[in-house]
């Protein structure tokens, strides 16, 4: 039997989801870049074929190929033995599909394509950061961060208290957000969220997932 | 047992897909408008209670409220008795939500927001389309089609042969492209999407959820 093979870099949230999948699971991944990790090795045909789309992750077990994020997730839940990431009650999964689609619908374009990847990719002057922009998107970042907090009232995951493949969605975002420069206040007083991230961080899928330096410091440190 | 009630406009790609998941499994249902029908009534706490994001659909269910059209289809297909909307086969399961997720994510943007959304909603000079933005975005929604097209290839739904969720999500989207001007011009020679729509549009779900007019029009003839 081949190892499963998740095709993208370490930063994507989108990859570190599949990959806390995998280890929730105790499924044995490999993690595979694709080309040269340039966005144009994304667009060639050889991850074409993996990706119709050319983004990331895509996966290939044993000669299955599959892409988007939610799909592998799922796939890796249902593929393998091991602790279920969807709840076998059907309103709980109702709601675990809501987020999971929510998240990327609204909350991931937010906190991700509005905060944290002006920061990670800056676009301002001097190469630095387009706080106009950052300071525009705030209101939304902060509106989405509070329905978040009120949908995980008396609760410890978005279900309920089983992690779920929702969970993993949301922790890589949130992630990014509170390792934005002075990112730790868009949680202060959050005691909901704070109850939740304390339970996401003590697993080993949150660990073992954890990306290095953000691409801009390689960059940095590269050019140095 | 009340009725299941589906909040938002006919004219939503996303409320016509959960519709049709109702025809399709058999389930009464009420189509509810959302306050006077104006965008801002989706931003009242009414219906913010039903969907944290203020869109559209959002679904109830003897108490049970649930956002986001993936959701809605999932419960519907999981609460009901009547003809599965989800493949049982785990792979094709992973290829259903894997084109559910690539819909929502590339081809629902480029196709209703890059295309259809202009022709609905104009936005160029006089109030009429605006063609610059349109020709711009016109390589990606035949890229998208493409796509889909290859997709299709030896099949007569996205999955194989059933229909499922993914389908539900596809029709109301290429209904909407090939009703922009010269709009069937996208599907010309296109085999593979000609059969899967055939097959689509034969069914109930398909007539029983058939639109109006587009906004623009109907705006057209009250102004008149």
């Amino acid at each position: 039997m081949s190892k499963l093979k998740i095709y993208g870099g370490a930063a994507s949230s989108f990859v570190r989801t599949v990959r806390m999948a995998c280890v929730e699971k105790g499924v044995d991944y490999e993690l595979m870049g694709v080309g040269d990790g340039s966005i144009a090795a994304l667009k060639e045909a050889e991850h074409l074929a993996r990706h119709s789309f050319g983004r990331i992750p895509s996966m290939e077990h044993e000669g299955f190929v599959l892409f988007e994020a939610a799909a592998i997730c799922r796939y890796i839940d249902e593929a393998f033995d091991g602790p279920a990431l969807q709840p076998s009650d059907v309103k709980e999964r109702a709601v675990m599909t809501q987020w999971i689609s929510a998240l990327n619908d609204y909350v991931i374009p937010s906190c991700i394509g509005g905060l944290a990847r002006h920061y990670a990719f800056p676009s301002g002057p001097d190469g630095k950061p387009d706080m106009a922009v950052i300071e525009a998107n705030t209101p939304k970042v902060i509106a989405h961060i509070d329905i978040i907090g009120k949908a995980l009232e008396g609760k410890t995951t978005l279900t309920g208290d089983q992690v779920t493949i929702a969970d993993l969605f949301l922790l890589p975002v949130f992630f990014y957000v509170g390792n934005v420069p002075d990112g730790m206040r868009f949680f202060e007083g959050r005691e909901n969220i704070g109850r939740w991230w304390h339970g996401m961080v003590e697993r080993e899928s949150y660990e073992q997932t954890r990306p290095g330096p953000p691409p801009a410091q390689v960059e940095k440190k590269r050019a140095s």
